[in-house]
């Protein structure tokens, strides 16, 4: 049989390698997506509806592929975080979230274009920050990594050592959930392992 | 100043990966450990004193190096699982332990081979393993890739959707735990930032 063609709606590199290292070969198809637009509110429903935006955009000019979009936010003490605006904003969070538990929220949808079936899901991965000293934040925050990704950390990248653990699914929290995906997919009639390359 | 030379006793390339991700550029030198040697019977022992000598035969031979050694196991209901031996082992093992929680261990030792100064530590990380059915297990046993690695899985590879959640660090289900590593370095009076290839 052949493969039904795997779309990712996302230009997250951390997405696409967490897709490859698991066998799969998506082909990337990045829209623009005007996220002032989003009218939920509650940060489950925000990063839903943000992924289920960004897999419709890309679905919609495409025929017999199964398209997946994904959008990821921090939760912490009730606040949301998404990148740090500056090399000072980022200091300030680390300061703040060192030795604190954080909720990672991605949510999911897959798109089958054939049929314009859906199936959504959020993952939710508790974060366990561990207590980089003044020095270490300094080092990290100068390389950069912190102003590109959601929440200011990476679990995949040179953060990872100020992560002390987690509770959940990694992949959630480097912005994909791969155990969500094989569920997402199930309920579409769809095994992840036949969209596996050979 | 200049950054200590750093170095990996293990031939594992999950462990590298590790490594160079979070900004670490470590040499590989791997020696053999008659694993027969081993005296300790408790599993955290176990692959405590096997990460200890390899660390320690690859320390031997230099000079002014900090030399990482590590050992993986997989524990499950309290029996401790390495590589299967075929792919009819690794199909059983999947059938075993799906829709269980196992805790994957992993035994660290950094030797500072400049002082002769080491530290040490285990790693612990409840895996709680999906239920992939019967065509997902004979798929993935047929990709060859439960043969190669303690436990019969990878976090970090085509088994990733069959992994529901862990409780600790990712890392150290895949064979080494950067915060732990960040640790022990820290009683070397190394400090991993110190370490970034620039």
């Amino acid at each position: 049989m052949t493969a039904r063609p795997l779309v990712l709606a996302s230009a997250s590199p951390a997405r696409l390698r967490l897709l490859r290292d698991a066998g799969l070969d998506p082909r990337v198809v990045v829209s623009a997506v005007d996220e002032s637009q989003v009218v939920a509110v509650e940060p489950r429903a925000v990063v839903q509806e943000l992924a289920t935006r960004k897999a419709q955009v890309v679905a919609g000019g495409l025929s017999d592929a199964l398209v997946v979009g994904c959008d990821s936010m921090l939760l912490l003490d009730g606040r949301v975080l998404g990148k740090p605006a500056d090399a000072a904003e980022a200091t300030a969070r680390w300061q703040a979230m060192r030795g604190r538990t954080g909720t990672l929220l991605t949510g999911h949808t897959v798109i089958d274009a054939g049929t314009g079936r859906a199936a959504s899901g959020v993952g939710a991965t508790d974060v366990r920050f561990g207590r980089p000293t003044d020095a270490e934040v300094s080092a990290y925050v100068a390389t950069g990594e912190p102003l590109r990704v959601a929440g200011a950390f990476t679990l995949d990248g040179r953060s990872a050592p100020f992560v002390e653990g987690i509770d959940g699914d990694p992949g959630n929290v480097i912005g994909l959930s791969l155990p969500l995906l094989r569920t997402l997919l199930a309920e579409l009639d769809v095994r992840l392992t036949d969209l596996w390359a050979s």
